[in-house]
């Protein structure tokens, strides 16, 4: 496959910028590779781990750049597009990687100069680990890129968004463009509210009188151990997405309330009709998440998978 | 090892029936193993997949058994230690696998005569799939036996636990005892209120007006995929759980509700401290999962393993 780009840049280095970086090299989707971040610390390690050519500062990582990816939380979305503005060249393309669209692309979008294409961006992949040390090249693999071009644009932007699909299916992606604004209502049901489901639950968990924070550790393979895991996601990351979606996180969460609800009320009603049509409703969900192929089929994912 | 029993017999024969009788097979802790099940499918099925010798009939399958082990849903267990009470040997052990204890007990004891030793338990091990195909030796291991042993017995009766407890550590199991109502309340934390909340967001994003099920699918690898595991457990097995441990289940329900009230109030009023810290929090939580060799550190579990 040919080179995509000569040039790339990327902004904030962590578990997603750091894996761009990676894959970007690894499927020759990248000549060059410059990387910043704001964290001295940060850019000190990606100097060691040999991710790309590192600068100390935003102007000049993407100077010349084709491509300038920001990959930093979604509430400094808007200052890593100010701290580079002035150093970018005519006709780059500008794209992000943020969980939240609408909120993004207005910071995003009054911080840039007019000869610029800014084409949203969303990869739908990541674990719960975060850092630099965290990525790997092949994290995008089978993985969605959502693309939110913005409206009513010319040809070359178009032509702009069609090489940014190309850069990202290079790296492994199925690319999916959508408006802005349905993105952040499918995320919403999708990632946002399991992710803070997961939260909550955690967390309450820590706080019980009445049964204490090791017995729930100790028997957590029962259930709970699932929920730790996306709960171990990177708290400032997800304290933006929440502040940055929070009209369609409130509505999806508003739902979740009112069905936990009635839920609820069947328990303790002892409705068992009723509990069994919503489990089995639940457990057919399942059989199409992996008839997708968006999950494995193994027993508990292959984590205790049987060795006879 | 010495065989812990020379016969035992399984009523019900499901991923957790399955496992014990290829667990005990496999590890010598039965010399021959007795089944039944109330569906004659089932009952043809284990014949076919030779697991222990099937009767048709419960009070001949448990019939000269040492142990007795009731393997059936929640609210079925009344019913089948009814159906058998009349075939068991004196001085047999008769235990259950049942994730709700102290209904259960009430329900297995009124069926039982004075001359048997119950014992109950709880293995804490099991996967999303169920059925006598499910099953595998290997299902106990590291994995928790929880023994809800009943109080005030005599020497005899401390026995019998102690033998019930060889048996499950042959099977691999780690054995823990504790008081029936504290299981109660533990598994409501650990286990219930995990498989609810997935259950409730699950038939949730199933239900939705403006998100369609088949975009929920495509992109649930984002987080919504790890719900859909657990919740596609066993419908009947689940139902009688939370109508049989009602009590314990509303409360922490209601506390769950309540924090998740106050974190849908911080996202209201864009409070990103209170929101930084409870994420913060959960993710320790993980931590000390991990630490606890009750997950694997792996990055999604290993689905998405770098594969350099």
């Amino acid at each position: 496959m040919p080179m995509v780009f000569d040039r790339i840049a990327i902004l904030g280095v962590g578990l997603i910028g750091a894996s761009i970086a990676r894959a970007a090299r690894e499927y020759g989707a990248a000549n060059t590779i410059a990387l910043y971040d704001a964290n001295p610390d940060v850019r000190e390690r990606a100097r060691e781990l040999g991710l790309g050519e590192v600068f100390d500062d935003a102007e000049k990582a993407v100077a010349s750049a084709e491509l300038v990816v920001l990959a930093v939380p979604v509430g400094a979305m808007g200052a890593a597009a100010s701290a580079c503005s002035r150093g970018l060249r005519i006709g780059a393309i500008v794209t992000d990687v943020g969980s939240v669209k609408q909120a993004v692309v207005e910071a995003i979008a009054e911080a840039l100069p007019a000869y610029v294409y800014l084409v949203p961006g969303h990869p739908l992949a990541g674990t719960e680990h975060s850092g630099p040390d965290a990525g790997f090249a092949t994290l995008f693999h089978n993985r969605w890129q959502i693309l939110t071009p913005l409206p009513g644009q010319t040809d070359a932007y178009a032509a702009a968004v069609d090489q940014l699909e190309h850069f990202w299916r290079a790296l492994g992606s199925n690319v999916e463009r959508m408006d802005a604004q349905r993105h952040d209502v499918v995320l919403a049901v999708v990632s946002h509210l399991p992710h803070l489901i997961a939260f909550n639950i955690v967390a309450m968990a820590e706080d019980l009188e009445n049964v204490t924070e090791s017995e729930v550790v100790k028997y957590s393979a029962s259930g709970f151990r699932d929920f730790t895991r996306i709960a171990a996601s990177d708290p400032t990351m997800w304290r933006d997405v929440f502040l940055n979606n929070r009209d369609a996180v409130l509505e999806v969460l508003g739902r979740f309330s009112e069905d936990l609800a009635a839920l609820q009320r069947a328990i303790r009603w002892g409705e068992g009709d009723t509990l069994y049509d919503l489990f089995d409703r639940a457990r057919r969900m399942r059989r199409e998440v992996i008839d997708a192929g968006q999950d494995s089929p193994a027993p508990n994912w292959g984590r205790d998978e049987p060795s006879s």
